[in-house]
């Protein structure tokens, strides 16, 4: 069964593939020309052909028309501040149950790398309300969704979530704050029950503040967990690892909310249903 | 704004939560009931309840009902075969782009663990055509799809993937075979240029002749991973990593057809790019 | 140059491998019979033989006589508590700069596993003072230094450390005790300035709690560590990772401990120093 | 009891630790002078006094005398090759059972740092001869072995190991060279039966031709690992890992040769020994 290549359209974020494999990633717009180290390309020659097409530059070098991962694309994401890395996103996302149609919180947005993925996973029926209180990185978050064309599917929300959130029932919650351990009765009335809760946190004293924490808020399920990513040299006459790694972007904490009157002899030592989770 | 939580269906899989977090996955169906540790509850109970709702048992037990997401339930699938690990299944996901509304190919099926987490994600406008020679593990597959209520977003085949398969054109196509190296011409075959090829192998022998091969199939974009997860222990006063851990599961092999002319000229060094990839 | 192999002597601990690497680890003592699963070897016939030889048991049956490294025989030791990993006491002993002729202290003594790998490396002009509270403990380790030889080059004492060590000026102390921070004080009597503190700690809290107080003691270079070890199949066909490791024995922490006058204009931020010792 | 701390002897290595933990290593001769960042010393100053003794520069400021650890040696070595880190160093010798008095081959000596650690661990009774064929490396690895005053204890040979190894019978041979599966029947001879052969391996490719090579010349108890080696920030208030780790330094090999007859009826399948190591 021949399945039809969908055209590009105008909108799309292409990754232009082109001799040496260098690539560019592209928003698609009308009338508009894409510099090259090898050439001019009209954006015009691209949109309506179909994904994987080879088009030329002005001086007849050819590109490879690639539709990018999210992963891709946020290699290439403009930022004010450390975004988050695949090997977590992925995890995350999974972990959380994260997929098509669901509502979805998260604080901070940052430069909205994870906004922008989280978007992308609840497609069009779906909903992501991101809180950030730095303007500067909201501005660039926005930024970035719109590159992404991803930006009517975010609500930004410049607001302290101290103050709580504005939602209640949201089918998953993320925090990348500095205190997460602070907003714990906000994140309880923003989650449904059976909700999935998630947080990253660079150090080890901020996750035994939030698991203490998460205890005391009648959380169950709590998972702590690293992920990590080792890469491999594609030498098939040298196969080898690479020679450093990253060793640490932070620990992943996940929880859901329980029915407050459910604790109740309800046995806090959980550490063996890990064994079940790996 | 208060979201209306949805109510849970006839057909949904659900997560029943019982007393010390005991809990139970469950397809709802009519008429059917549950027998759990602490009495018995009829699936009529909690059909048109809300997610996170509150149920008892005949003997006055409470149970929750939760939305589990496809990693919970995948530790519960039945199987034959070893599958894969939440750990590289999201990664895999995100890296190959798998989202909403697209055609995907894999091989083989096993016991449907992956190929449910591809259903899930594709969503009811995408496919995942799943090819599998064991009839005993296909037959499996079938009941865990089915149980998820994923079974007609996969198309589940029988063929011998030497002969080629049956689609063109797909966005991803993914190998968990023991030789992907003798599929690589088929796998050009089904898969658009710039598609994302993957493939989970276990030992750097198989690694070392599928990166050849693809290479020879003029392949870019080459990247070979091993995803780790490390977990600890969700205790605030002995917060410390577990003893034991999952050292292996598999390499995963990431790479991207070029269109065959296009290798002309083309570094085959690319190994500096993983630096950003990080 | 022709080395001379040296020959066996009583008391010596031997490895014994047989038919299919079956080892046993026996202590030479005349006049002693071994019974083995392809028949009995009398010591009388080992003594005096050059390693490396071959003898056989009263069956025929051949085995060879191998000199074991500390490392092997630790596999093989009696043990009423856990005891270190090789991977922690190899990294240990390099970075404390272990070596001949050395006074160490070390607490508590546990099996005496770390203790024999000291008395080892510290040789007959070196000593190990080793403390322990628990009798058992201390017995067990008796036995244990008693079948390697090595008793001779260890001070057992039964003291309860809070009233602080006998020892002034050793070059090296290691603690492996629950709370290393109660006797940083006693440790500054007993070791030299400049001198190697070390020790293992299971938990993060553990460990927040011992860099905070070897801070306030003056000592300096801390460095906190975890090593790890990842095994392959040492299979040519089939090259991999084996399934499983260990993921956590504990944290190693070393430190030395300056003159208390130096601090003064002290730079505590030397996590940059880190980069070096990498 | 205290012990009496032994003075620092011309020809020493020492390590001066100034202000804000900064240092130097020198090796101390009589009438020679250190220029710091703090003002000049004179060796004669230092030689003489107590290890841990305070010394003043000519500006007044203070510096402490340390004894430093090979580990610690090892930061400041100067080098034209690669060296070996301390977390395989540390692995290496202690899975070896290389103590005081043995006699060690090696190849290559490179710069000569793994060479130091031997020299210094098999001390005044013991030998390291160390093969190695370019000039260049072996001048340099005579200055660092003399500059920590370890020339005597090592054999420095030019000779090109494929012509076979000087030495019969000696307790532990070391490969560092790129295709150690070249000269297994030299190793062979020169090892004794028993003795600890180990090599360091950048890629799969070698070990996969080093295992089998192994197989060939009858070396049993085989075992392929990886060490690492996680710091983290000390800091009590931010305890974490740091962000970037040596993700590889080469894979570790280690074997014993057996009598030639013995592998008669051997099981090669050791694979499930492996388990009783860890």
């Amino acid at each position: 069964m021949k399945l039809e290549i969908m055209p590009v359209k105008e909108g799309d974020v292409i990754q232009l593939v082109g001799i040496k494999h260098k690539y560019y990633f592209v928003k698609l717009i009308a009338g508009k020309v894409l510099q090259t180290h090898k050439g001019i390309i009209e954006h015009d020659e691209i949109i309506g052909k179909p994904w994987g097409s080879r088009v030329k530059s002005h001086l007849g070098n050819p590109f490879y028309v690639f539709q990018p991962s999210i992963a891709d694309m946020l290699q290439d994401i403009p930022r004010n501040t450390q975004i988050m890395y695949p090997k977590d996103i992925g995890y995350i996302m999974l972990r959380m149950g994260i997929e098509y149609g669901q509502h979805v919180v998260e604080a901070g947005t940052g430069s909205g790398a994870f906004t922008s993925a989280l978007a992308l996973r609840v497609g069009d029926q779906g909903k992501v309300y991101s809180y950030e209180q730095r303007p500067d990185a909201q501005n660039q978050a926005r930024k970035n969704l719109n590159k992404f064309g991803l930006l009517d599917r975010v609500d930004l929300k410049s607001r302290d979530i101290a103050d709580g959130f504005d939602e209640e029932g949201v089918d998953a919650l993320f925090l990348d704050v500095k205190t997460p351990y602070d907003y714990i009765s906000q994140v309880r009335g923003a989650l449904k029950i059976g909700g999935y809760f998630g947080a990253i946190l660079p150090t080890t004293n901020q996750v035994i503040r939030l698991i203490d924490m998460l205890r005391r808020y009648d959380f169950a399920f709590i998972e702590v967990v690293e992920t990590s990513l080792r890469y491999y040299k594609p030498e098939p006459e040298r196969f080898r690892p690479v020679d450093r790694m990253v060793a640490h972007t932070g620990f992943l904490l996940f929880a859901r909310p329980l029915d407050r009157d459910s604790m109740i002899n309800a046995d806090k030592n959980i550490d063996q249903d890990l064994d079940v989770v790996v």
